[in-house]
């Protein structure tokens, strides 16, 4: 039995995705064009991923701070590679308080100039050393075609900027940074990912090099999911970034960002989700057990309450369905909305001293005894379904994941069915570009640390300097 | 001995007040004209009162969403008193993705329109309703002078939006959520605050009556700290939103909105600090305990790690000050900074078996025997701290509210020394204008529970309608 108001995910992906976030009441379509807004239940998401990764932050020393909105021309433009990358996809600002200004005022697309023109006014000795901040914010990107959550005009993230005194220290952040990521993906949303470098053409505007964890949607088509930037000194020399160092000498700073944003919504959605709608990790899912009476009598609502102040009591994320529907809607909504685990209890159960729960990830429905200990059965479940889910995401992936040894090999495999590919490359843009002509198929990362596979590169056939992972991108 | 970055409160409130800012390191001004940077000490005091807010909002069956950043200008000009209070004030993207926009849109100054055309869609029936939604975000106003917290470009707030099936439900909505930002100013921020009704000349644009509530800075200066509105059917219908009622008949919504922002931080500063700068109310400190070692050996650092696991064991939130600092110089940063209680830890005081305690409100220096039971001391003097911070600030809002019978005494109060002064009015805009004239004295709010001074108003003499606070506002 089906959601109806959900297209299988088999017969229109696309139109499944959308479904989904509409059934589950996720987020809306606004009349702002490319814009959308984040319903409670997308919200509620959103809350528990910034939660729990600020936590991440906090525990590793950084701290949350907030920048302007706005920024000026000529302070964007300041480091040529970035405005070079982001001026197509601005919005800029031309009046404001009913006059024409005289330089205008971008929306921050992301926001290094604000943070570099910060630090060069607070930095001053190695003592400063090093700043950790982070904030968490909308940015504003042109775009023209927009899906929610996956890429709309404005989208929620966090920017981490730091800035340290030496080289290794920096480098040492962007590594640290890009495993916070990949634990918190594999952890917190269940959602594998294969980590590493992006080439020069995929890298950051304004990056010496940038690190990506690589998502893979179950279509098979990927996410680019979080990002480091390691800078250096660009910005530093750009925004005159120096400080006095242990040898009392002016010395520019060397430079880190690194972001994830509200696109984890989406790859919660396209990892997890089945045709009844969203499936949510428990230790992301903002209610983690629903409990549903069946009828109204006092014996069903008293168990009901009792259920609900023992796990609640005990840390567990509970609800319970009051309203005036039906059970059988009441089970259909709470599954829609991906909620891991429903108890029912309905007066036949509870004279037959049982209950009666359904987990949501296999759809598996228990008779559990009034004699079984509840809070150590749910408790248990809760890590049986987190670690199902990531096991079973796992498994896809590297099911998805495949070698190729020659272009034509690229060409059936993208046409079979999507999926990562694993083939050497020799590192120029020209077979970067040839690849793409296999219905877009881009370069996800370089693996730096894994060997070649034949030593030639998987298009022209010369001499391979890296291992690539390719595929095509959402 | 006072602070030497500060400015005496007595000799320059306005210079004080910058200094403070500046010295706690709560706000740095950006090079973004109007914009403020909130640096971690000020987005922590942010974060806490979010944390805190946000509980209570819940709690009350609110949830949280977020609607664009951006509203196209057709939309915005829907309800016109709305579009014609905020008109003159609003910032206007022209251009995005290097092309001249057909419709402009202008950054949130709030956003009732969003929410109203959101509503319109999705409310069908009395069963739908009543929606109790709530943002977190930031808006933009074009204002011309500016002061961190108190009044800039872009600031952060939230701003809740409900939507009710009856006017009786809805007015209800509006106490309710005035209720809860007293008792937040009171029991969180210590701040106490005059609740009552704006005049016509006062209210919001576009609502039929607006709730405020009014604190008195230390310099008996007023400051409007939260606004509850009653919108009425107003922008139901003029956002089309309409539901089927009981009877199953048509019928527009009932609205309100309301919201509190970052003045919050500048009402503590105002509020509570003094010549040594910020003192926080233990409720809503981002750090409430700071240890601070006295030399470096091994019997101060394990006695201050052990104090630190004792009370954070015990959910309070402390911190070590582990740096290469002179303590000197980490008692003045921790006065500067408003964190409520240190601990002074010394290899001199634990050979005498004690520890020294500092309160930050009275400055207080005790000496607490290690035989003392340390939790319960700490746990004590917090609350202690927060009752006196609030005793305080109520007797000089006692202090510095007058009656007053006539205008001349209006103007020696004000030019004497100025604070909330009560006086009956007759309802004319003219008298409030003429009390405006008056070192721009302005009505703060109306006592509709509160019997006349009088029965005649206090400009022109006529009969009295109101009783009325009076003030001189930020």
């Amino acid at each position: 039995m089906k959601n109806k108001m959900i297209t299988s995910r088999d017969i229109d992906f696309a139109q499944w995705y959308t479904d989904v976030v509409t059934a589950a009441r996720l987020a809306a379509y606004s009349n702002v064009k490319g814009c959308v807004i984040f319903e409670p239940n997308g919200y509620a998401i959103w809350e528990r991923i910034k939660e729990e990764l600020d936590k991440m932050f906090k525990e590793t020393g950084h701290q949350n701070v907030a920048m302007p909105l706005l920024i000026p021309e000529n302070l964007m433009k300041k480091e040529g590679e970035l405005i070079n990358g982001f001026a197509p996809e601005v919005a800029w600002v031309t009046i404001g308080g009913q006059k024409t200004l005289e330089e205008r005022l971008c929306i921050r697309p992301t926001s290094e100039t604000l943070f570099s023109d910060y630090y060069s006014s607070v930095v001053k000795s190695y003592r400063d050393l090093p700043l950790k901040y982070n904030q968490w914010c909308s940015v504003m990107r042109w775009e023209k075609e927009t899906r929610p959550f996956l890429r709309s005009r404005e989208f929620f993230w966090q920017e981490g900027h730091t800035v340290h005194a030496t080289k290794e220290e920096a480098e040492q952040e962007t590594k640290d940074m890009l495993n916070i990521y990949k634990k918190f993906f594999e952890e917190y949303l269940a959602v594998p990912v294969i980590a590493g470098l992006k080439t020069e053409k995929e890298k950051f505007a304004g990056a010496e090099y940038t690190y990506t964890i690589e998502a893979l949607m179950h279509n098979g088509v990927a996410l680019q999911s979080g990002t480091s930037h390691y800078f250096g000194q660009k910005f530093s020399k750009a925004y005159d970034i120096k400080f006095l160092n242990q040898n009392n000498e002016l010395e520019y700073c060397y430079q880190t960002s690194w972001g994830v944003s509200n696109r984890m919504i989406g790859a919660i959605i396209m990892v997890h989700g089945d045709d009844n709608g969203l499936i949510l990790p428990p230790k992301i899912a903002p209610t983690q057990v629903i409990i549903v009476p069946i009828g109204n009598c006092d014996v069903v609502m008293d168990k009901c309450e009792e259920i609900y102040q023992l796990l609640k009591n005990n840390h567990i994320s509970v609800k319970i369905d009051k309203s005036e529907k039906s059970p059988g809607f009441k089970f259909a909504e709470a599954e829609v909305n991906g909620i891991p685990v429903r108890i029912e209890v309905g007066l036949r159960d509870l004279e037959n001293n049982c209950l009666t729960v359904v987990r949501r990830d296999t759809r598996e429905k228990m008779s559990i005894s009034l004699k079984e200990n509840l809070l150590s059965y749910i408790n248990h479940l809760l890590c049986e379904i987190q670690t199902n889910l990531y096991k079973t995401a796992k498994k896809r992936m590297e099911d998805l994941t495949f070698e190729a040894h020659n272009i034509s090999e690229v060409e059936s495999i993208m046409k079979n069915h999507p999926g990562f590919i694993k083939a050497d490359w020799c590192g120029s843009e020209e077979c970067e570009l040839k690849m793409k002509e296999i219905n877009g198929t881009k370069s996800r990362c370089i693996l730096e640390h894994e060997p070649l596979i034949d030593g030639k590169c998987v298009v022209c056939g010369k001499t391979a300097k890296h291992l690539v992972v390719w595929g095509i991108q959402y």
